[in-house]
């Protein structure tokens, strides 16, 4: 039989999954409104925005019953305050979205050019890396967490050479510099994207790791 | 006498407000290395960006000892948490330091030139409201957090005031176009520094009025 603690646990990590799912929807439609230029799929993503912020607060909320609702064990404690931290990086994805669609507003308002920008080959990477980060943290995997550390490194590659050849677009095109500033400021957007994977598999490293290999939580443990 | 239990809370808290302080510094000293271009200080701000990598774990294995020691009543509970919100927030600020002096060590490589861009005006109030946000909370006092709500409208201002000039030099003055770019993007990373105390604000709203204003935190709180 499931205790009512435990139960809150698993709400609480579905919750977590549907919220990762939000956000990644909205980077993926925003994506693609921008490709599309397709002012609908902007409007649908700006609507989306505060469904993921409360969802954000229900998240907070239901972790502080549990953590109010009895003396956690060490490991709850940490999935706990986990869950706290990732959900905070999964309402940034949700902005960063956001901003993605506010530049493919801006790009709607002008001519449509071709740019030697693969923005949607950076995104499906990016939004890869946050399903992954979030999936790893859910199966308590830290060496899943580590694979998505090393996609890092891609995204960051992208992030620079798109931004290079917009830069060279920009001068060589000065009649497409608009596109070509906005192309740069998105693949900007979801080299952050990534940052916040990343920052949930250090988060999956950190607090899933630190509950296997320690045996207290006392104060000492934070002393040099 | 104070209990073990609040010398820790104590203890967090003067923890936090070191980490703000760092953080702050960090983007002071991103911010001066720009302005004044000068490689030496670019160096300091990358030299220390581990020093708040490190004081971010400890100020969240704190907190973990906190929530572990004793069941916590229901306003501790509330502050320990938003420090872990917080702190994630401060540390990000530390990253935009670092995103900052990268764009700093970028210009330093290209000629000087007169760009009608207010960065360090820009920076000062992004780097008040981070203090702000923190002061509010450490008070206490929702009140202060609204307060630092209110300048960020003046920063997105600033940051679109920027963008639209800095877009109008690339065109007129081509040979400028790289610094312009650069200035451009330091002016969104500012522009997410205060978006970092927005969020800390919006916290202390939440989670402190939270505290005040309701009297239990059992699970049909989460309930629709």
């Amino acid at each position: 039989m499931r205790t009512r603690f435990h139960q809150g646990l698993d709400q609480l990590k579905q919750k977590l999954l549907t919220m990762g799912g939000m956000a990644e929807q909205a980077v993926e439609r925003a994506v693609e409104a921008y490709r599309r230029r397709d002012a609908e799929l902007c409007r649908l993503v700006f609507e989306g925005e505060p469904a993921i912020n409360i969802m954000e607060r229900e998240i907070d909320e239901l972790a502080l019953d549990l953590l109010a609702m009895q003396q956690p064990m060490a490991i709850d404690l940490r999935f706990i305050t986990a869950v706290m931290k990732i959900n905070a990086d999964l309402e940034r994805v949700g902005d960063q979205a956001v901003n993605i669609v506010q530049r493919a507003q801006h790009s709607l308002e002008l001519p449509e050019v071709e740019l030697p920008a693969d923005i949607p080959r950076m995104a499906g990477l990016a939004r890869d890396m946050v399903r992954r980060a979030l999936q790893s943290f859910i199966d308590a995997r830290p060496e899943a967490a580590e694979e998505v550390l090393k996609m890092d490194d891609l995204v960051d590659n992208m992030n620079r050479d798109i931004h290079a050849a917009m830069v060279d677009h920009m001068k060589r095109v000065p009649d497409a510099l608009q596109q070509a500033l906005d192309a740069l400021l998105i693949a900007r957007n979801l080299e952050r994207v990534a940052d916040h994977a990343t920052n949930i598999a250090e988060d999956v490293i950190f607090w899933i790791k630190g509950a296997d290999v320690r045996h207290h939580f006392g104060m000492n443990t934070v002393q040099p």
